[in-house]
């Protein structure tokens, strides 16, 4: 899917919204629509279909992009603010022909609402400025083939660094040792950076869901955990494998292989039109079963795109269906406190007859 | 200062700001009031002065967080919320005796706040959330001696870093090379991480202000700016340098020497009392007399703390006055599109009499 169509289809869903340009804000959804990458940036969106397409996406950022807004926003119009780009936004669109303008309200702050109001006529501060459903964030959702392409491509690199890191770890050395080498090796095979702090959590410290990696050593014994993500070409991969150092103790095999069982349940149980709620209660109740429930302090999943957190929730009581194109995480986990934890992820592709594992390392108990 | 002296500071600043509590979802707020460093939490402190220390802030999290949180958050009550801790703490606020909660407007959007009220009896929903202006964002531009220890011990490893990167690189690596060397070994030497996207940006993309590391390879001649941050003890460190590798070309020599020179000017600017606005002026006057104002396309710097940008803005037109404790960047730059660019940043600490540079690598010319 082009930017042009991106930026058609949120322009049609702005229509039926009632209001006739989007002001866009988050910066992902800036760049998923305008192609810009830069950290300042609003993103005027105007939905009438006369307007040559150039004219219909005005993209405001500041000097310190002015070459790489050119050469990034293939498409839109580029205007280099002096004010804010919010600012400048909001009077670029009081002097258009606009009468509403839809906006964000889960990525805009009380006071970019009121500073937007300010900005304008009197008569235009009660009435131009909208609070419409993420429009964005909604067709955000369902990856196109580019993102498709890319998030394949960030999983892949993921699975590759858990191959190089079965390698490297030993007993003795630092969680942060570990962490370092897959960011490096991240680093090397092109990654911009990672998803999120890489987690990488060892003997007790295993009990805690998102423990960091610290200057902890590797246990002679016990469970280490690693959930970490990249970031290539702008768009987040996110795995987590538990491995075993030395022998298990009494009840760690048999909860890997609970957590291990509900988590290819979760797996088996997306497809398009399955709820996402339901695929939490499959993953829940397998460690009911097990009698493991009650130390599954999260949720089961959620989606991964350009952010490592997106829509939507695989979560209780949520009552969204999945669709075809989706991409999200399955990772159930139990942390029993001062004994041990454990958690293992996949990001999957949701198809019509059910879902592709874009991480297909190896699941199986890993006793080094 | 203890995690009490801030929760005391900051429950004053609400009563005068006719509060008698205060709700912040700003994580880095969250974390400098309370110590707690997990990626969901909201915390409501009570101004009540004859309640014990420990009631008066009350932490809510989710139970990914429960023994982290318990760890962490020293002198606060933990809640485990099985809603959003954001409403679980609403709910609890609506049950105190709390008349009016401030809440931040520039940290609180628009969903949030009507999700807040929302959650409300309806004869508080009116009433009980009013905004107030950031009152932690505003205490936390002075550091505390703890902070300050942290901060210069993030700036030095900066400094450590570059020493070393000095040692690394050679011509025909990529800028991709240099920065995952100094970010491995930020990572070797304790850092959770970069503070921000790693820039180094070689020969013609130096002129990109935010250039970040890419596989083009380092020129034979030309310039290497470097712009790197790592994140210590959750304090971030922010310095830039800008190298030449082999001879200089015309105007380039001279282009270096006045944006060091504007450098220089604005540290020697820096001192209590003086005003932001004029900080920048300094550095953007030498500039000017240099012919070169027209490519310095930013601002002088800002603050630097728990987050990589912080209040105070060193800008144009700021009117704040800096003051003894505060810690700010200055960092003039000059970018010619096409041609090259170069910048040179320092972390300052203001004191009374002027500031300590905490990022003192050299900064004369270096041809490598």
């Amino acid at each position: 899917m082009s930017l042009t169509t991106r930026k058609n289809k949120a322009a049609r869903a702005a229509t039926t919204a009632g209001v006739n340009a989007l002001l866009v804000t988050h910066l992902p959804d800036v760049r998923w629509l305008s192609g810009f990458t830069g950290s300042s940036a609003a993103l005027v969106l105007l939905t009438d279909a006369s307007l040559p397409p150039a004219k219909r996406a005005v993209l405001f950022t500041d000097g310190r992009y002015t070459a790489q807004a050119q050469a990034e926003a293939v498409g839109s119009t580029v205007v280099i603010a002096t004010k804010s780009p919010i600012v400048a936004a909001s009077e670029w669109i009081a002097t258009a022909s606009v009468k509403r303008c839809g906006f964000d309200p889960t990525q805009t702050t009380v006071r970019a609402l009121e500073t937007l109001q300010k900005s304008l006529p009197t008569k235009l501060r009660k009435s131009l400025f909208v609070a419409v459903e993420p429009i964005v964030a909604k067709l955000r959702q369902i990856k196109d083939d580019d993102e498709v392409a890319k998030l394949r491509a960030a999983a892949a690199l993921g699975c590759k660094l858990f191959d190089h890191i079965l390698t490297f770890i030993q007993p003795g050395m630092t969680e942060v040792a570990v962490a370092a080498e897959l960011e490096h090796r991240a680093r090397l095979a092109g990654a911009e950076g990672m998803s999120f702090e890489t987690i990488v959590a060892s003997g007790e410290r295993s009990a805690l869901p998102h423990g960091q990696a610290t200057t902890a050593k590797l246990p002679r014994r016990g469970f280490v955990t690693m959930d970490f993500g990249v970031l290539l070409d702008g768009y987040c991969s996110d795995m987590t494998r538990t491995i075993h150092i030395g022998r298990a103790r009494p009840g760690e095999r048999e909860a890997y292989d609970a957590v291990l069982e509900a988590q290819e349940a979760g797996v088996a149980a997306v497809h398009a039109g399955v709820v996402t709620g339901d695929v939490d209660e499959v993953t829940r109740s397998v460690l009911r079963r097990a009698k493991l429930a009650e130390w599954f302090t999260h949720s089961t999943g959620h989606g991964v795109g350009l952010e490592i957190h997106e829509e939507p929730r695989l979560a209780a009581k949520r009552t969204e269906k999945l669709q075809a194109g989706m991409i999200v995480t399955v990772e159930p986990g139990i942390y029993i406190p001062g004994k041990f934890g454990l958690r293992i992820e996949d990001t999957v592709l949701v198809t019509r007859a059910g879902c592709e594992i874009l991480t297909p390392s190896p699941k199986a108990w890993i006793e080094l």
